[in-house]
């Protein structure tokens, strides 16, 4: 029933020999792995003129200057990933490069803040691309987080199908998405200089200010506003790890599909800045400051009042760039799909999380990283009530800590390179490369101070918190799987055979099963064969004794005293006082089992059977053996040959019969 | 830590010889066999006059007559009960009795009827309790749920410790009821012949009637308020369960014990009822309908209301009115914690209820009935919202399904006894009997028509469904055991032996838990054996058998192709296929298992072999064999041998060594 529903969501199990790599020309690679950085847009310009507003009005004008420096910022990364795209051919995500040039520990904070982000990235994108959608259609908003739980469903779904990456899935979102924003900057920059600027429908609201705009808060809110800007930069990073995807020349195409990219993100960025103050776009953290608006009013993100003031609302420019920026916002979360399965098989196969996230499910996808992806995202949705503006403060810390730790990495790398080349030419082109990554690393690691000092008391601390955890967790995993690894080394001397086989067999009713174990125990030829049977009460032993005589069966019958009518105890005590008699022995112990059809069956049967074989595994020198009776109800779907028929002759000496009269 | 909770809790075990029966002189039996009944008074009056308050206050003239119907009603119950004494000193119960005259069936309802009445004492006699309680402190109101659930999981806790029913414990409440009732039923007849009528706090309220009260409409209330008031005979069966609990002569004790108990209650039950009408009582189901009331005006119960108004509430009469009130009802809850397991535990034994039931835990008590009777009340008391009222609208129809059954069962009884007694005094004394018990069923049959007919939407269509389901429940486990015990029954022939047996160790590395597993299974000396491996990658496949070799291990290693990566499916046609080729001979497969000492350890190992393992015992002719390997973590608290000493001489010809080089 599980098995059909499973099947009928996710598919039929496909074969190992399916797994294969398509390599992307560059106008498909952009798609599938910019579709993170170029969705950023949707958000950051609106994160700068949050943060400026709790200022009110009067700090709207650092908007270029804090844009103008997110630019930069991006221009610098873009430009440092570019050597990673270089040196690192097969793929140089944060946690590969760190591990090669950092070290373990590293590697395994770059681990828990990928980890951490992807998470996030989920979050945010999925609140982003509802935000879109609910801006179109206001009513929508109550409905928020429900929405996002759907897309995180569906996007769970696809995943655990598998998806063929054709590329083409991804164009259109993204071709669309950049089309149709620079199709709205060109119009409505066109429009501004034929003298019809567009205006936002908060155009005319006064902003009041929540913190006072003088001093020193006047830098603070500066660089709040410029942390929240760089969300522009999020995602940067999956270019360098797809290199092994693209075409060749692999690396010089990933390269120049990384700058392609950033040229886009600025363009675009600043252009939807500029609009957005051309347009007097006004947004809040809190509804409340504004000044001026109407009762009732519902605030829409900043993209969709600069799309209402250049197409209007409700015409198909507004909904295309709605739609599109939706898209391509679930897309992003889609690539988180991809990269949070693969990073935990690969900490999984390094022995840093649970083994189970290294298997492939049956259609061919890391399922169970897919799953918790879906279950931590979905949770912080929830928690924080859908909110992009909430979750962005927990996203930026994560992404440049795995900046830093990479572009630091790339200078030892180019470091370690410049102490094996003599060659001028060669020395000269390692040097720029190290001066680009070392300005990389200094630039990003001076913003993740930034961004931990302004954020962090706005949620980012979560972070801060999580990422240690997830890091002892890791390590505390990884000396587990050590310490069991060096227990289970073979010995050079080998294993001793034990000298003698004691076989014990449970008896609670002379019934098939336990004629079936007897006749099994035998036929395995123990030194020794024992029945043992727990005493329920004077009257069962007795009546089980007369059986056993009556049947003539030839093979003693031990009884047990349970004084507390619990038989594990006393089992467990003989077993250990066999093995103190015969410490160089093994003793098997044969229990009968009744297998069932149906679950509810097992309340029926009394389990302690099963208890007793779980505190039996604990003892040394012992091996439990599950004789299973199938009852016919377990029987329904087995294609299996049926007892042999009795008539059949058997080979003298071996066989034998055990019972009867 | 469980168990060491569960210890603080519920007490050491104690041994099954500590089981024994002390017997009980009349003059505690009463209280331990009777507060059942007794505290009916409780409730009884308030609920007739419940039900008339439909019509309004002109039918309150009907309370008389219908109380003394319901006396009349005790009287011929408790005469037909005495008979069943006698006729069962070893226990009459209505399962018992049903079961010797009226066969299976019968008996089975009674026993559908008897569980259900069990949970239904629980839940009416801790709400009636609680009632008591917040009648007295009626700002404990809102938390009546709470405090309900509170006394039923102390009520659990002290049944699953086990109670050595000392009598005393049960005579202080019992006795005290009875004597704080009688004082108060005295004090307000004297109040009322020296001319000082106690009135009740609500006598001055009139009340809106809810349906009319004319013509058909009165005969449906005054059944309605019979059917109520019947409520005065639950638990009347209890003394004829109990005889075999008395002092010799058992059966005359017993009757003449439920005698004095219906002297009793008849005589409160009247005197109660007169105060409540020379007071005036007003109680309305629906608060709403009392005019007159002050605003926020809380109803108290009908005892409380005379209580207050024959002592004034506050004062030392009242208050011990109601805590003795409050303890007998909590006494009888008390009464179906040692009757509905025990039933469970006779129904279990003959195969009508899963067999746990009819296991004794450590306490020597049936823990497992205790805690689902626990379960079931606490559940209707959290759905009906401890209200009394509404929840005995589903308590009658048990009560009286199980009279009826064991009254005609009675007839049958005596109409059997007649046809072998020819002596003419005893034939008539039979003819007596049998006239008495005929009268009782007669009357208790007709009473639970008027019962079904005028409590059906009431609720009691609830239990109407429930009896009906839980006998076919109990109908359909006796045919499962049934069916399964002619399964199991041993065939005259005996059981074959096998002719050989091979041996199939599962490989997934070559590491000590593997060793020890093919040293087990060589050490038993199989037909063949086989280590088996499932190809996870060609690398891995090709590591493994390197290392094998390097080894020089003397079992061959075969590998199964597992295209969908899942081991299970290829293992098991292996073993399938294995069976069709050797028909008769025995499948024995070696998993190495590793047993870890904490819960979150199997999280980081992979369980594929659990899997495996429940699947292969749905195959015939095969042993599913567990090697455990004790990981370190799990031996912190065992106190078995370890390993033999490698140094100790083998002895030849039967051990040697796999391994090593």
């Amino acid at each position: 029933m599980f098995k059909w529903a499973k099947r009928l969501v996710v598919g039929q199990p496909l074969r190992s020999e399916r797994l294969g790599e398509t390599l992307l020309p560059k106008k498909l690679a952009l798609p599938v792995f910019c579709s993170d950085p170029l969705s950023s847009n949707a958000y950051a310009t609106e994160e700068i003129l949050r943060a400026l507003s709790l200022g009110g009005l009067a700090l709207l004008f650092l908007t270029p200057w804090i844009a103008a420096s997110v630019a930069v910022l991006l221009a610098v990364v873009v430009a440092s990933y570019r050597q990673t795209c270089h040196a690192y051919p097969t793929g140089g995500g944060a946690y590969a490069v760190s591990r090669a040039n950092l070290g373990r520990n590293a590697a395994l904070v770059a681990a828990s803040a990928l980890l951490v982000d992807y998470v996030l990235t989920v979050a945010v994108s999925v609140a982003a691309g509802v935000d879109a959608i609910t801006s179109a259609f206001l009513t929508l908003k109550p409905a928020a987080v429900l929405i996002c739980l759907f897309f995180v469903a569906v996007l769970t779904l696809v995943n655990l199908r598998g998806i063929k990456e054709s590329g083409t899935v991804f164009a259109v979102p993204t071709y669309g998405f950049i089309a149709v924003l620079f199709l709205m900057i060109g119009w409505g920059l066109w429009r501004t200089s034929s003298g019809h600027a567009p205006q936002a429908e908060s155009a005319s609201f006064g902003i009041a200010p929540v913190h006072s705009a003088a001093g020193v808060a006047v830098l603070l809110l500066a660089l709040r506003a410029f942390s929240q800007g760089c969300t522009a930069l999020t995602g940067v990073e999956a270019v360098s790890n797809g290199v092994p995807n693209f075409k060749a020349p692999k690396s010089r195409n990933a390269a120049n599909t990384i700058t392609i990219m950033g040229g886009i993100t600025i363009a675009m960025f600043a252009g939807v800045t500029a609009l957005a103050l051309i347009a007097h776009v006004r947004v809040a953290d809190d509804p409340a400051q504004l000044i001026g608006a109407p009762a009732g009013y519902e605030q829409r993100t900043a993209i969709a009042q600069i799309a209402g003031a250049v197409f209007g609302y409700g015409t198909a420019g507004f909904l295309l760039v709605q739609a599109f920026t939706a898209a391509i916002l679930i897309l992003a979360a889609n690539t988180a799909f991809n990269g949070f399965p693969i990073l935990a098989s690969i900490l999984g196969h390094d022995g840093y999380l649970p083994k189970q996230f290294a298997r492939r499910g049956d259609r061919l996808v890391f399922s169970n990283g897919i799953v918790i992806l879906a279950a931590l995202a979905g949770l912080l949705i929830w928690v924080f009530d859908a909110s992009t503006s909430r979750l962005i403060q927990l996203y930026i810390i994560g992404v440049f800590v795995s900046f830093t730790l990479s572009q630091t990495g790339m200078v030892r790398h180019w470091t370690t390179a410049l102490q094996v080349t003599r060659d001028p030419a060669g020395r000269r082109r390692l040097h720029r490369s190290r001066l680009i990554n070392g300005v990389g690393a200094a630039l990003t690691g001076v913003v993740l101070v930034v961004v931990l000092i302004t954020k962090f008391t706005h949620g980012a601390y979560l972070v801060v918190i999580a990422m240690p955890a997830i890091f002892a967790l890791m390590k505390a995993i990884e000396r587990h799987y050590r310490r069991v690894g060096a227990e289970l080394e073979p010995d050079p001397g080998g294993m001793v055979l034990p000298s003698r086989i004691h076989a014990v067999v449970l008896v609670s009713r002379l019934h098939k099963p336990t004629l079936r174990a007897l006749a099994y125990a035998r036929a395995t030829r123990p030194d020794t064969l024992t029945a043992l049977t727990v005493a329920g009460s004077p009257e069962d032993v007795r009546a089980l004794q007369g059986e056993w005589a009556q049947r003539g069966i030839p093979v003693t019958l031990t009884e047990l005293e349970a004084p507390y009518r619990d038989i594990t105890g006393p089992v467990l005590d003989y077993v250990a006082d066999l093995r103190r008699r015969h410490p160089r022995d093994l003793v098997v112990i044969y229990l009968p089992e009744y297998v069932v059809g149906h679950w509810w069956e097992h309340l029926l049967h009394n389990q302690s059977a099963l208890r007793l074989k779980a505190r039996l595994l604990f003892q040394r020198g012992v091996m439990v053996t599950s004789v299973p009776w199938q009852l016919t109800s377990s029987r329904a779907d087995e294609r299996v040959p049926q007892q042999p028929t009795p008539a059949a002759p058997e080979p003298a000496g071996v066989g034998g019969r055990i019972t009867e009269q």
